[in-house]
């Protein structure tokens, strides 16, 4: 028989509890390969690492779980695995978190678990990235790893056709409290920002960013957003071709 | 009269060559506004910063073009002008660029020029990407200055349905080389890395990413990648909706 290998990665760093809860639902489905980043790399997106060296290390063997840190960002992670690491060996899915923290919405663009995720499709597997609704310290990724499993579970026995990402946000709460899975379309919306300024100790400003998304339809029933406001595991799949196919015919008597 | 506001940032930095090409397409349209990073950030995606605190200093100032550096993202430095900055003030139009390197394909994905130009298209204006195909440091910009002219006058002139975020790259060499402009959509086609391996003086190994772009079509006529090798000036139209819609429905009978 041949064992499935299942790539593991996240945005919040290899000693992350989001990372161990992910290990676990990679376990029932075959040897877990582990890399990860070495520190925190949350709104990451899509990012590559082109001007800095990048340490690699071995943080964890057992039979069946290898764990390594990568000073990189997420994405960077991925191709080491599949580029150096793994280079001859067949991966069957890619599991990308689970992230402390949604990422439904405009939130894919930014996050470094759904760049990671998307990142994995590139290479002729399935990838899923997981995300829970909680930022909490003690956030509860029981549910998580609970519908994780059922999730990873059917991609694997039904094979869909490649390239195949998901995004998959759990919403907060014990695993009884959730009503289901909902597959979903991208909810439109964006953040508007709030800088905090502040003074260091010689007197230069500096600035913390943080902000309120605004959701920009929030009487739609059919997107990522409805659905975790309604307590439903929200599955939206996506992929990298950011054309605007209605934009290339609008543009074509000003620009054609 | 109203003079127009034009909104400027990249991601190489506020001391690029780039940079000061893009301020040139920028300033025959109005009042130029600039807020881009202190410190290169090539391969930055739509990256945010979320647990560091950002420094912003003023650069320069003109009667008519305004410079600060920030020491973020190109994305922070786009959200820094809109919701710090220029509250209050109705921007034109964002550019981004000049990028010493073509975006075209995937790349659009790993931009933090393209990062910075889609989330310009968040806040209610044209935001233009524009990159040269030519990493030189001695890169002759005058083709993407005279391009970047008349696509951002075209589009100033017919102020064409919003969002809309263009992803222009322009091909290497003189302007009289140049054929015209095309307009296309996004190559498909993916990364394949090479991580050269080295030692450092203490024995610890590391790693830099370098790789081979694969044209996934490269018999195609309709996209980027086709476009530049045929020194046209590539026009992609982009969109922040990364909802694989044909997948939602094959899913239906596997997750729904």
């Amino acid at each position: 028989m041949n064992e499935r290998l299942i790539l593991v990665t996240n945005d919040d760093g290899y000693q992350s509890r989001g990372l161990a809860a992910a290990i676990e639902v990679a376990r029932g489905f075959g040897h877990v390969f582990v890399v990860a980043p070495e520190t925190a790399q949350s709104g990451m997106s899509q990012a590559i690492t082109m001007h800095n060296p990048l340490y690699l290390r071995r943080v964890r063997q057992d039979a069946d779980v290898e764990v390594y840190a990568f000073s990189g960002t997420p994405v960077d992670c991925l191709k080491m695995a599949f580029d150096y690491l793994l280079r001859e060996r067949r991966v069957d899915l890619v599991i990308s978190g689970i992230n402390h923290g949604s990422n439904s919405a405009v939130n894919v663009l930014y996050s470094g678990t759904m760049g990671a995720a998307l990142e994995g499709s590139f290479y002729g597997c399935p990838s899923v990235g997981l995300s829970l609704d909680d930022h909490s310290a003690e956030a509860d990724f029981d549910g998580a790893v609970l519908y994780g499993r059922q999730i990873v579970g059917r991609v694997l026995d039904a094979q869909p056709a490649l390239p195949l990402c998901l995004n998959v946000n759990v919403p907060v709460g014990r695993p009884e409290t959730i009503r289901g899975v909902k597959l979903c379309r991208q909810n439109r919306g964006f953040w508007r920002e709030e800088f905090y300024r502040r003074e260091d100790p010689r007197g230069r400003e500096y600035f913390w960013l943080t902000g309120e998304f605004i959701d920009g339809e929030p009487e739609a029933t059919d997107t990522d957003e409805w659905a975790l406001r309604n307590h439903y595991v929200s599955v939206v799949p996506v992929q990298s071709d950011l054309t605007d196919y209605r934009q290339l015919k609008n543009l074509a008597s000003v620009l054609g």
